[in-house]
């Protein structure tokens, strides 16, 4: 049995785009063209692919098929390398990347210009917690994925990345209030902390490093990498911030330690789907050039880190 | 009938820490009181209201119950305030708003240092397009949020904050390799663009503004206000940007204007619900302030736009 392509590049565009409408646009045909080749497909894989809704998603037997779809471009564009030709059944299907949002916010962006230097493609990333990350890969929605996780998700390879490296800072008015007697753990135990997300534990790590206790201070949600550094600077709470980003801040005196020289590293790992494909060798060289250039190197690391 | 409230408690606390471990250490009790609770409100209530998984979430039937356990939070507060009391039932709960992703990065995070500075409450934010934040409004899952929709969510109300104004950039060396004729229609339709995510339509509104045609030119989906102007500084595509954030930039010569002087703006609406609540006055005055001093005031808006 072998799969249309026509029907498969439909079902990618549905999945990429996010309604039938928008893949019609993209494919430059009739939505019901587009809603015809779905059905063609799901009536010959005897199942429903994609969960009809704003937006469109696949359905557990679509993620397999999505997963077949993005290999499927990856290998057709290097076939048709050669030739000087675009890849033609899923053409509309971007190069699919998770990365966590601090990572994004950072050191990343520079590999993407590496590739597209070199690839006419376009890129689609996922701003994913880590732990995310490897459910994304294993449904097909993206092809690698900068990850904390250092053991390969199923059907991929890993290489380890580097370190991100945080600082625990806060601004001078929220210590003056907060901490007026120095940072102690009863000080600790009160003093407002802000939280990326529920999966955020950085700030709960520094607590233990330094008191060797399980405190709960009282804690703010900001799930945005410079929202993050906002609270800091506006004494919402004090968080754990990329060291690149509040390097300036610091040395400007806008926002201070709360324990001077210390550091948390989170390492960071490259996992990306196991195909021999010209794009995905680019990308890989350059994120790892990107992370040379961006993070601490990696080293054997006994702090294996949760990260947005 | 009346609700327990430290059945109350245990659903509001599960559902906003994503696990009943978490819930438990939250709430300074053992998970099975957590569990027991739970499942002694859902036989009260006859439905099945919280979705157990990785994280936890609110059945159909448990929205609205969450809806009243945030109304509740927010009442009780009010009433145990002349007493210098905290509030009891739903103590775990904090202010839940949603903000879009350049609001956040941008005017948004003074507001809460405000409410700070009044209330003792821990925040916690949603980044969310505006699409979705009117759902999370009904759902109960937020009892505010900065919104691109004028009309008012069931249950809200809803005031005009100011317009977002956007300028279309990219790098100069993007501008030497794209648009080496200048910024026509031809050029337009091969150059890459960057879009937000799914639902960013700014960038298709530019073109047609500027070309009246709709154009559909390769795109990058980049979900990260400063990720967004990473790409446009490393020449992965242009795109709309925060005035605010790329003034700066512009000044400097490191992006330059599509069409210098042309922008596009984002009208913002507060949404809020209808509760006369001391701490949703203060949240919603202390917004109100900071969109003053961060947005272009309010006008008739010909341009109701969707955005990020």
């Amino acid at each position: 049995m072998q799969l249309d392509s026509r029907q498969l590049a439909a079902f990618a565009a549905v999945l990429h785009e996010g309604s039938f409408e928008a893949a019609a646009r993209a494919l430059h045909v009739t939505p019901s063209a587009v809603s015809q080749r779905i059905k063609a497909l799901e009536e010959r894989l005897g199942r429903v692919l994609i969960r009809r809704g704003s937006p469109c998603a696949a359905t557990e037997a679509g993620e397999s098929l999505q997963r077949h779809a993005q290999q499927l471009q990856v290998l057709e564009a290097q076939a048709l390398a050669p030739f000087g030709l675009e890849a033609g059944a899923a053409a509309a299907l971007p190069l699919s990347i998770a990365v966590n949002a601090d990572s994004l916010a950072t050191w990343f962006v520079p590999a993407l210009a590496a590739v597209r230097e070199r690839h006419d493609i376009a890129i689609d990333l996922h701003v994913e917690d880590q732990d995310h990350s490897s459910e994304l890969l294993r449904q097909g929605r993206v092809l690698a994925a900068v990850s904390a996780e250092p053991a390969p998700v199923q059907g991929c390879r890993v290489a380890p990345l580097g370190r991100m490296r945080y600082r625990a800072v806060a601004s001078p008015a929220f210590m003056r209030r907060h901490f007026p007697r120095g940072v102690d753990d009863e000080a600790l135990a009160q003093a407002p902390c802000n939280v990326f997300n529920q999966k955020d534990q950085l700030q709960a790590r520094f607590l233990r490093l330094l008191t060797r206790r399980r405190l709960q201070p009282p804690q703010h949600r900001i799930p945005s990498t410079h929202g993050f550094i906002h609270a800091a600077l506006h004494g919402l709470g004090w968080g754990m911030n990329p060291e690149d980003l509040v390097a300036p801040l610091l040395a400007r005196g806008d926002l201070v330690e709360l324990a001077p020289g210390c550091t948390l590293d989170v390492p960071l790992y490259w996992q990306r789907w196991s195909l021999e494909a010209p794009v995905l060798r680019t990308l890989s060289e350059a994120v790892a050039a990107a992370a040379r250039a961006g993070l601490q190197p990696p080293d054997t690391p006994p702090n294996a880190g949760e990260r947005r």
